[in-house]
């Protein structure tokens, strides 16, 4: 893989990760709610396999594509300048039609209708203050990352800061667009009723803007010093 | 070990990676079953070990024999012309004796008949389409990791995903054809029936036929740009 | 980043990745203790996701300031000479406003009154020796690691340390000074009483003292050798 | 430290390092024991911390010492021509006081006497066999990476086969003379009765054999090529 990858093949890429991240939390959310009944060990092991799978998956993509996965790191990447905008528009529906493509498989796999309207409706205040900040963190860690050059590190660093987020954050941490929307079309565990992965996502495209901004003014002050 | 070591030691390293791996599997089942009352506490016991012992086992011998320890990685890395047929007809085998190897021992040591089969029946066809899932993402996960030469990355990632394929696929993830047949001979925890696992190990056959196509299809579209 | 970063930016890294810490440390706490009941389960989320987190910040933020986020890290690092007492000055009222400032958010973002006064007393004598180990442990592993330039190791194997200490030392591993001072205004699961606190800071400069003394007769007897 | 360290130095470092783990292992066993009823979680908790502090410990000491904390891998070590019978006589000592300092301080520490001895009899044949299974794996793995120069994955492949070995064992992975004899110490969740432990350190030794005879035939066969 000596010549960079075409733009189609990292759009195929980000359509592949994404699916695989849905999968991961709405399956491993179903499996641990059939299993168990305690609501914290539901969420030990929604959180661990996410962040088990999330690692996986940017160890694998990130030579190809980056392995965003995530619409909000899409648009404050080419907000920043480390990726063209025609990149992005070609991500970002790849990124929400895979994030729906894997919810709608895993409810097929395990025995659901294939699209339901998730009923879930997490609407209080302070969980849109806990996805800010959830957002606001992994943003803030990637681009830290990537700052530094410490591209070694992000399938763990990655993969470890969303399974914490699950518990650190009054919104479980949903932080990635493409993800609220998958989670739409499942009415089981993981799954978000509409209204709700709107209001998701209006806070995560504000954490994107509010990263973007720090980025550019510690750009700026870097370069006048 | 400048000189690469010879089949017969890489054949061996299957093996014993193998036999390693259904000790894990089946061991740890017969541990969680026996301590744990809640099933989704024991699957995350029976999920955690056998990732972290891949995770090991693929540490150790992937600069011997690559660490397949699964016919499915064999034949998919021969057929994309990674591997001989001549080597890949050593190492089945010795993935298959291992599997079984490795049972009986495990059923030894926690004092149970050396062998005994499963009566385990998991033949939802759902149960199919998520083994089918669970391999194709391995098989993905691991070529993609070698075309991008992140070599590093695959005791950590391969370990993280098999831990979480256990609960984002219907069929815990078995994925891996000397495992399906290993399993057959345990009546415990990880135990599945013959009838179950001959399923299992064709819909793994044909993971690694679509994954083997996909492979080619993008290696012809790569030499053509 | 070619130029290190300036003081100033490398305080806000030793504030926002302290602040990170306690939200972590405080709001897993939070959601552990909602969503269970045995306080085995509760004290595992809560180390986990500890753990996870710190291994993130870490990977983040030291290639910026070190990412020390604990007083005793940086007064040991100060009186080893691997910081200027300037530099100390100004790393540690970030670390304990970063703390504080943590703290109140998590309060926020889980409902809460932003600031309450913790009423956990964890006064035992016992307690106090338990966290005597975990600093001193805590110390020696970080600073053995960097005398022998295994800076790689740095994220995975100090949050590793920390989860674990969370069940090996009788205190639950405070160790840090700035998480003892932000746990006091939180009166949730994580909370310490400031009557606590106070004393698990001295027992916590105990420990930074003895590392710097044992630090300084080694780099001796190295140098008569 | 560009020289090597003094064999003073690696020694202390072999004491402190088994003590550490001996702190991990009893410390946890004990913390999960209070905390929780069901025995799988028990044994969840005091599996991965485990691991994590030997993670950390391994990441610390290894370029010091060798971090083997462990007289079964120094015998083998020995044994296998890669560490002086001398070094092995200074290390050995130091790693079963470090067991037992560990232990010692680690009831202390928990409000419990600072030396009991253990009533807990492990002394099924099948024990024996689990231990010899666990032991002849730790050191196949150590043995293996150190052969193919794998240092990297040292702390987290041991650190995971440990933690997996808990469970996929029937003697739960003691695998460690000092561990077998510094748990005689404690009559707590890890404890072990002085008759068990004998035994457990007679298999050990067994395996330490076997495996230094496979070693030495793989040389063998290896320089015939």
């Amino acid at each position: 893989m000596k010549t960079p990858p075409s733009l189609q093949i990292r759009t195929l890429a980000e359509f592949f990760g994404t699916a695989w991240l849905l999968i991961a939390i709405v399956g491993s959310g179903i499996m641990a709610e059939r299993l168990t009944e305690d609501p914290g060990l539901q969420l030990l092991q929604n959180a661990l396999v996410t962040g088990f799978a999330l690692a996986a998956i940017i160890a694998a993509l990130r030579p190809v594509s980056g392995a965003h996965v995530n619409p909000a790191v899409t648009l404050t990447a080419a907000a920043v300048g480390q990726l063209s905008w025609r990149e992005a528009a070609s991500y970002l529906p790849a990124q929400v039609a895979g994030g729906i493509a894997g919810t709608l498989l895993t409810n097929v796999m395990f025995g659901l209708p294939p699209a339901e309207i998730s009923g879930t409706v997490r609407d209080a205040p302070i969980t849109w203050l806990g996805d800010l900040v959830a957002t606001v963190g992994l943003l803030s860690l990637i681009f830290t990352l990537v700052a530094t050059r410490s591209y070694n590190y992000l399938p763990g660093a990655v993969g470890a800061y969303v399974a914490g987020a699950y518990y650190f954050t009054s919104s479980t941490g949903v932080a990635n667009p493409a993800v609220a929307i998958g989670r739409i079309f499942t009415d089981t565990f993981a799954g978000i009723a509409p209204q709700s992965a709107l209001i998701f996502i209006l806070v995560q495209l504000a954490a994107a803007t509010l990263v973007t901004l720090t980025h550019r003014l510690l750009a700026a002050s870097n370069r006048s010093t």
